[in-house]
Order: C-alpha cells, then sequence, then structure tokens
C-alpha cells in the first residue's frame, strides 16, 4: 500500500521538526503539516526596522539543557549571554529600590518567609518521579490543593507570597491559583529547581540566540525542505491498526503508517479522531489549558539604564508589567526593554486596545527607569493567547486532579497516534529543550512501533 | 439577503431546541443543527425488552425547577415521585448498616463534622451573586482553593470528609479537587442550598419521567419538524456584523443573522471561529472540562429489596459505586438498581472491558442487596465521557481561578454569537432547568439584537 509518507508529523515547532528529522535519519520519509504560514510555532522572530532580531516568543537557553545547545550547535546557531551587569530593580510597596543578586531587599520576615518556602518547595519536587508524577508519595495530597492556598497555609508574609506569585508568572503564565501543588513540584523537578528555573546567570534565562531562537525552526525546516507543508491545519486524523490517514481544513488527506501530533494539548483536542479517543485521552486535553502571556518590547537609541549602573532587571509590583529585562541586541547598538504581562494581567490586556496597552505598558516602564523610559523608538507586542494556532503561552498547566487522575493518558501513544510538543516532557517541561526530547521520544516511539 | 433561517442554533439538546421554540414563537425562524442522529443531548432514553424505559442521562426534577416542571407540563408528560420508602443503606468501613432519613449514622464525631461544614457552605453559598459569582465577598480566595483542600483545612474527621466527596461526586461527577471552593459555593447556591442539591424527597432527584427525560427534546424536537436537522456537527462558523455562516462537517453551509451555539462549553471550543473569538473566551473553554459518569442498570424481576423495608438508596464505600437509587418503573413491572460510577471511578471504569465493569457493579449490589442482586435478568450501563458529542456528564466544573478570572465571558455574546447550554444558567446550572434558562435567556438576546 502507498503511503504519501511512512510519517506525518501534525505541527512544525521545535518538537515536530526533531521527530521528523530523526525519523528522515532512520531513512523513514516524512511530511509536517503546519497549521500556520510559518514553522516555528511558539518560538517567533521578528526583525525591527534596523535589522535588530527579537524574539516575540521563546528565547532563552540555560544550564543542564543539553539537548537545546547541542542542537543550537548542531544548526551552527550563536548564543551569547543575557545582560546581568550592574543592580536589579523592585519596584515593591511604591518604592522602587536597587538591589544586588536574586532576591530584593524584602525586609527579613519576608525574606525568610519566601527563603523556607522556596526550600520546602525544592525539597518536596525531589521527591516527585519525573516520568510519573502521580507515585510521588504525597501525590494525592499534593494534587488536591493549588500552589495558591499551599502558600496561604504555609507562608506568613504578603511580600512572601507575592514572591511565589511573582514566580508563578513568570514560570507558568498563570495564577498560582490555576494549576495544582504537584504541579509546581514536578514543573521545579522537570527544570532542575526553584533556581534554576528563576534564574538569568545559572538560570533558564542565561543565553539568548544571536538570530532569534525560530531559527532552530527555521533551520530545521530547511533541511526537511518540501517536507514541510505550511497553511495546513489539520483537522482530523483517522487511524486503524495500518496506517492513518490525515485531513487538512481545505479537504486534502494524506496517508502514513503513523502520525506524531506536535502541538498543544488543548489544540490536540480540537482535532476530530475517528475512531474518537479513549474517554481519558479526551477528558486529559479538556484539562490542560495554556497559561497567558503577552511580551512587550520598548526600543531606545541606546541601553541607557546600563549608563546608570542597571541590569535592566525588574521586578515590580507595577500592573500590567511584574517583570522586565534587558533584552538589547549583543552589539547594544540600541537598548531594548523588555516586559511580561503574565496570569491575570494578560487576560486584561488582551482585551484593551493597543495604544492603552503601550501606555500603560511604558508607565510601568518610566516608574522603574525614569522618563526617559516613557519615549521609546519602537514599541511593539505580541499577545500569545490570541494567536489561533497557540491559543496562549508559555506552555499548558495542571489544574488540580489532572496529574493523578489524567497524566498516564499524557503520553502513551494510542495505536498509531504518537503524542509530541513540550507538554510531554519529562525534563524541562515547557521549554525548548523539553520540547527537542518530546520530539526525539515521539520518533523512538514510531520506530519501535513500525 | 435571503439567509436559511433567521437564526441557527447549534445543539438539538434542551437548551438549543427551548430557544428555537422561543424565537418560532417570536415569529423568527430557526434551523437547528445537531452532530449527533438523535435530539435530547445528555438526555437520553432507552427501552428495555419488556417496554419498560429507562434514562441513561440525566432524569430527575426537584423542587424550584419551575421551568422544567412547566415544561413538562406543556409538553404533555407525566412525572411520578422517586421511590423513597423504607430504609437506606451505608456501607462504611466495611460494614452494611440500615438508616432512615437522608445521613447515614456516621458516629458523633463524624456527624458533627459533616453537619459543620454543610452548614458552613451554605452560609458562604448565600453570599455568592449568581450571575457574577466573581463578586463574591471572599471571591478570590474561594477562587484560590479546591473543595478538597478547604475540607481538608476545615473538617477534622475522615468520614466527614468522605461525605463532602460523596456529595462531589453525587453532584458534578468530579472530585472535590477538581474544582475551586468558589464553584462548589456558586453551584450550592444556584440549587438552592446543599439539601436541595442532594435530596431525594425534596431536592433534585425527587421526580421522575414516566416517558423518560429525553421525551422533553423529542417533543420540542417534533414541535420543530424540519427546521431541527441530524447527523450536521458544526465544524465553523463565520461571523460578522450583518450575519453568520455556520459549516458543517460534511460542507454544508447554512446563513442566518444569528447563531446560539447550545453545546457543554469544551465543545464549544472545539469549533473554529472565523474571525477568531478573543484569547478570554477561547481560554475559558480550555478550561472548563466535564465530569465523568457511567450510569449502570441492573434489572431484576421485582423490587426484591423493597419486600425487606429498603428504599434501594444507597451510600457505599465500595468503589466504583458509590451511590444507588431505586430506578424501577412506575408500576415496579420490574426492579431496578441504579448505580453511579462517578468521578475518578468513571475514568478507571472507563477503560475496562465490559464484562469486568457488569461484574464489580454488580459485586457493589450484591454486598448491599444481597446475592440476590448478583443475578439481574438485563444489565446495561453507559459512559458518557465515551459519548462523542458530550465527552462527559452531567456538567462542565470550574477549577480554581476560573470564575474569578474568566467568569464575566461565559455568557457575554460575541457579534451575533450567543451562547447558551446548562452551564451558562444561573439558576439549577448543570440541570435541565439550567437549561431551560439558558434557551429562554439566549432567545432573548437573540430578539434583542437582531
Amino acid at each position: 500500500m502507498a503511503h504519501d509518507a511512512d510519517v506525518i508529523v501534525v505541527g512544525a515547532g521545535v518538537a515536530g521538526l526533531v521527530a521528523a528529522q530523526r525519523l528522515q535519519a532512520h531513512g523513514l520519509t516524512t511530511l509536517v503539516l503546519e497549521a500556520r504560514e510559518r514553522v516555528g510555532g511558539r518560538l517567533l522572530r521578528h526583525t525591527l526596522s534596523d535589522s535588530v532580531v527579537i524574539d516575540l516568543g521563546g528565547q532563552w537557553l540555560g544550564p543542564t539543557q543539553e539537548r537545546a545547545y547541542a542542537l543550537a550547535r548542531e544548526l551552527g546557531l550563536t548564543l551569547f549571554p543575557t545582560y546581568t551587569e550592574g543592580e536589579n530593580l523592585a519596584l515593591l510597596g511604591g518604592r522602587v529600590q536597587r538591589y544586588a543578586g536574586t532576591v530584593p531587599k524584602l525586609g527579613i520576615g519576608a525574606l525568610f518567609d519566601f527563603g523556607s518556602a522556596v526550600a520546602k518547595l525544592d525539597r518536596m519536587a525531589k521527591q516527585v518521579p519525573l516520568d510519573a508524577p502521580w507515585n510521588a508519595p504525597h501525590a494525592e495530597a499534593w494534587d488536591s490543593e493549588t500552589l495558591a492556598s499551599w502558600a496561604q497555609h504555609t507562608m506568613r508574609t504578603h511580600l512572601g507570597r507575592w514572591g511565589i506569585r511573582l514566580f508563578s508568572e513568570a514560570v507558568f503564565a498563570a495564577e498560582p491559583s490555576e494549576f495544582s501543588l504537584l504541579h509546581a513540584l514536578f514543573y521545579i523537578h522537570s527544570g532542575g529547581g526553584f533556581e534554576s528555573l528563576t534564574n538569568t546567570r545559572g538560570g533558564a534565562q542565561q543565553d539568548r540566540f544571536v538570530e532569534g531562537a525560530q531559527s532552530l525552526a527555521l533551520r530545521l525546516a530547511a533541511q526537511l525542505g518540501e517536507r514541510v507543508r505550511l497553511n495546513q491545519p489539520v483537522v482530523r486524523i483517522q487511524h486503524a491498526a495500518q496506517g492513518v490517514c490525515v485531513a487538512t481544513r481545505s479537504g486534502a488527506t494524506y496517508t502514513a503508517r503513523a502520525v506524531i501530533v506536535a502541538i498543544p494539548p488543548t489544540l490536540a483536542g480540537r482535532i476530530e479522531y475517528d475512531p474518537p479517543l479513549p474517554a481519558v485521552r479526551d477528558q486529559l486535553t479538556q484539562r490542560l489549558p495554556n497559561g497567558a502571556v503577552i511580551k512587550c518590547f520598548a526600543v531606545y537609541d541606546r541601553p541607557f539604564w546600563r549608563e546608570q549602573g542597571l541590569s535592566g532587571f525588574a521586578v515590580a509590583e507595577c500592573d500590567p508589567v511584574h517583570l522586565v529585562f534587558d533584552n538589547s541586541p549583543p552589539d547594544a547598538s540600541c537598548g531594548i526593554l523588555l516586559g511580561f504581562v503574565e496570569g491575570a494581567q494578560a487576560r486584561q490586556m488582551s482585551a484593551v486596545d493597543p495604544e492603552t496597552r503601550r501606555t500603560v505598558v511604558l508607565e510601568c516602564f518610566a516608574r522603574l527607569f525614569g522618563e526617559r523610559a516613557r519615549q521609546p523608538e519602537a514599541y511593539i507586542d505580541h499577545d500569545w493567547s490570541a494567536e489561533v494556532w497557540s491559543r496562549g503561552c508559555y506552555g499548558a498547566h495542571f489544574p488540580p486532579g489532572v496529574w493523578t487522575q489524567f497524566g498516564r493518558a499524557l503520553r502513551e501513544p494510542i495505536g498509531r497516534i504518537v503524542w509530541a510538543g513540550t507538554e510531554t516532557a519529562t525534563r524541562w517541561m515547557g521549554y525548548i529543550d523539553g520540547a527537542i526530547e518530546s520530539g526525539e521520544r515521539a520518533a523512538q516511539e514510531v520506530l519501535t512501533t513500525l
């Protein structure tokens, strides 16, 4: 029986492209069907008028993300460190303070409260098996409450809890009320610990791509050539013991011996499957919502804050921006502040008009970095919840009860359907590195099956 | 411009059919597109070989559900009371005990614990505005934790907490870990209080339909005649200021001045909208999963338990069945025990083979009602999570953080798209009565808009 390819891959993000690359390397033919007019999924580069590249999507690599560094090397991409010289800023209780190191001067009570909570989280996280979080010693109890209620009962200070909220927004693009304590612990373990997730130098925000992170996908796609088909939203997957037939919105159909679905779980749940998927799989994808983030960039003639001894990094009780980074290009040919609008703030800002969004974001920048920050040469933002083929970032989170009741269905292939995407990774779930792991695993599963 | 109808309704459940009926009564033309080969949605009658009708889906009405009683009267349907004579059974701690009234003999400590918790829930529930739960006095705190973590911190006894779990399974078909305290409180208020939700006589399980509850939908559909089209799964809704164009899987398209989407939120989220819906609406439907329930019926020559002074009602720590009702027909021409497999148990039982499911369910019946219960004349069960066009029952529940962050998007029309379905009701959300309320409101919104 003649197929269009040995394996069809749904989604030309890093996960899907890596899967296709590995399968091709093993001599199988692939066909990658991508809904968008571009590859890269949640990675998206944008070239400013002066040919400076910014990442509207995922952008960082950090220590222990060996797969991501290896792929970057393999594809000839260049990394450079996120700027971290100088002091950071914190806007807390209406006052701006400068601080060195990773934690602002919260006062001794809040510092102790926050530090104790982080130590507890790290200690519990180590007990969560990455391939089976439901087997953690207190899995059911940890999955019965939210990170917010845990913090409410465990912590004593407003500022300490605010630190946990900032962590939640920065890492999950969600509020601590939205996911279970067990998911928080899994994710901390998956990313190598609290500091590994949150630090810039020595952590997940350490390095950036000169060419933009999307270049990972662009170069993989270039290798695959015509095997990648754009503008092909998959609407239906018919599957049987012998193979699959994948239909796109335009009515085109493609057959293969197996299919790898490499898109976020909530979008995978919108595809029609024939025969229908088992109840537990369908109910899983009803329960893995995406976080919400708007990345906001203000471009200045130069990184003027550096002249004042500032790193450009800031944490702020300043709605809608709670986190700011210096995102200038490696040669500092211009200065770029990157503000994150995440979780609840992203939902509110998603609904307001672009002009208002610009104004309130720049107001936060000005409160932190002075009036000069209010007048950038350019401003651009990107709302990932409005992107139809992502519908949120950075990734999916697991509300209470989901890991323990539905976790087993996350990676388990269903006949000739195999699941990929960073949400299916064990290490660095939610990150580029996790996407690569998932693509490699999915390719391996297909090779074993066929 | 000629349209196929003034208003298209997606979904021929009670909500959609009521909306269509009301619009027709106001002189508008409608077209009801139903994915299944039948009407009724989560209501489904089944005729046993001896012409006894059983409800595989929703089946009960109770006091204060005035809309449902009125519709039943209007359509000429006949109600009869759920059988409640005699004593109930409780299987707790490995022992079966008989009890009268609504609460088993838990021991004084557990009784007090459970009673206090219920009183607290009722008191807090009254403070939740039904049209805007996010405006409750402690909305953010109540939406930051699960019902399970609230019970963990508030209650002191294992049996008391087990009572809350039974409540959660019986009313939400979900575990108390899966939804927020705020949602539990909203739902309790929406259904008129804890006892109103849980009681048989005087509560939501009081009355049954002689003809089966699906007859509500069957008779409404008969009135609408050819305006109801079966086997028409809607895959895409194009919408503009002037009207809508609705496409079905077969490629047929229908135009109208407005559309009412009257299906569960998670399924509404799987339709493609053009232009795409606002981020907050899409993220809402990512976050409203359905509960899980398998209804299990064992049919005997007569309701033999009645001869022993038993009502047939039982609560049981006996996996997978935690709740049993006498579901015999009004003339008791045969005896029917109805066991509910809900929440976590439903997920596990969904995956096992039918023969095993039958065996373990009948084992529970036998432990409660004696060996005779192990040998029914017929056994039938129905897994609502496996139904492709429901994907769970009884309804959707709201995980932590959803009401406060996304609740406003639940009912708000988007241009010419109006939302219906029991999940959009303020009173008796999740019930037939709520479905009718939602259909009436949706019809009114369309009338106001056009």
